[in-house]
């Protein structure tokens, strides 16, 4: 989380190094695990002094964040991946998009490069509080908030009932895939993301109609 | 996980021994944290020594793992918590007894007693594939088991499709509050597994519905 500000020119000298460290980063939690990643190793792998990390970084773990949030708005920033600046698609056909963005991150979970970093991410995140914070404000809250616009479209356009607890949606839809890609309780494949997709919706629409009902 | 034979006499005697330190450990990591737990902390606690400890276990991730397990037979063994010998109730209503289940597990993850060691053994079998091992084979697969058990008896009972897809439905009724609980996304309440419940059979229902309609 780089807090210095610099001019324009300095930055776009200093691009370049940025993007060899976030690169170093991804590269060397892959090869050792999270807990044997440290700034020496990045700084060494990368081809710059330590101190130009901890200009920009207070931790590894903060590098890593940052490395993966570069990787996941370049690789799927096409489909709304993880990054909160861009939207989920939104062709007019809630479960189609639903299903391309959630086959787009299966192929993500399925790839070593993003998956393990974020395994140890994720690990580093249920222990340090603080990184925890940090990860809730720059990516979940932006996530969740990205995916509850594609779910307020879909009300607008008569996809989905007004009453449906969005909330509940969100977790129906994404928690049992992040589930089952972290305690590897299953394949993961775009079969199951599909028939998780439909079941969702469905389940979501029934509930709205037995409330209207009742 | 202890491996050491003993005669029927020498187990009864040890009873006290092994219930004092499966306490000292759920008590020691919930005010420390799993890191700072240590085999001598356990046994300091315990009043035994460490020899005892290493007698019957072989780290202090299976110390912890098996006094979770203790725990959890001890209370919600009635509703068929994570006991993989009990059953889950079945009442002959599935949706009712899924109901109940979920809020015993609710009432646990709210417990810092059970929760915080069950977040700090969570990190460690993401983390050390040799727990994650006996974790699968001693509580992840028989408690999974044991789900799809009580859901082919709903089958069997006409309540739930004969082409539903049972680790679909386990994903989708369990994974959200796993999910939920272990990235502190909202608040855990029976009112969400009971909405999680009723929109997860409802999809099931429809995806059924309509497998058989095409």
């Amino acid at each position: 989380m780089p807090t210095e500000r610099k001019s324009p020119d300095a930055a776009r000298r200093s691009r370049p190094a940025r993007q060899a460290i976030l690169t170093a980063a991804l590269d060397l939690a892959a090869e050792v695990g999270y807990r044997r990643l440290s700034i020496e190793g990045i700084a060494a792998r990368a081809g710059t002094g330590k101190q130009t990390i901890y200009r920009w970084w207070p931790s590894k773990g903060a590098v890593l964040f940052d490395a993966l949030l570069a990787l996941s708005e370049n690789e799927v920033g096409e489909v709304g991946g993880q990054d909160g600046a861009a939207g989920l698609p939104d062709t007019g056909d809630l479960a189609a998009d639903l299903k391309l963005v959630l086959a787009a991150t299966v192929e993500e979970l399925n790839n070593p490069r993003y998956s393990e970093p974020m395994r140890a991410l994720t690990v580093e995140i249920l222990e340090n509080a603080e990184l925890a914070a940090t990860y809730r404000e720059r990516l979940d809250q932006p996530v969740r908030e990205m995916k509850k616009r594609r779910l307020l479209a879909a009300v607008a356009a008569g996809q989905l009932d007004p009453g449906t607890d969005l909330d509940l949606a969100i977790d129906l839809i994404w928690g049992p895939l992040q589930n089952r890609w972290l305690f590897r309780e299953g394949p993961l494949t775009s079969a199951f993301t599909d028939a998780l997709v439909d079941t969702a919706l469905s389940g979501l629409a029934q509930a709205s109609r037995r409330r209207t009902e009742t």
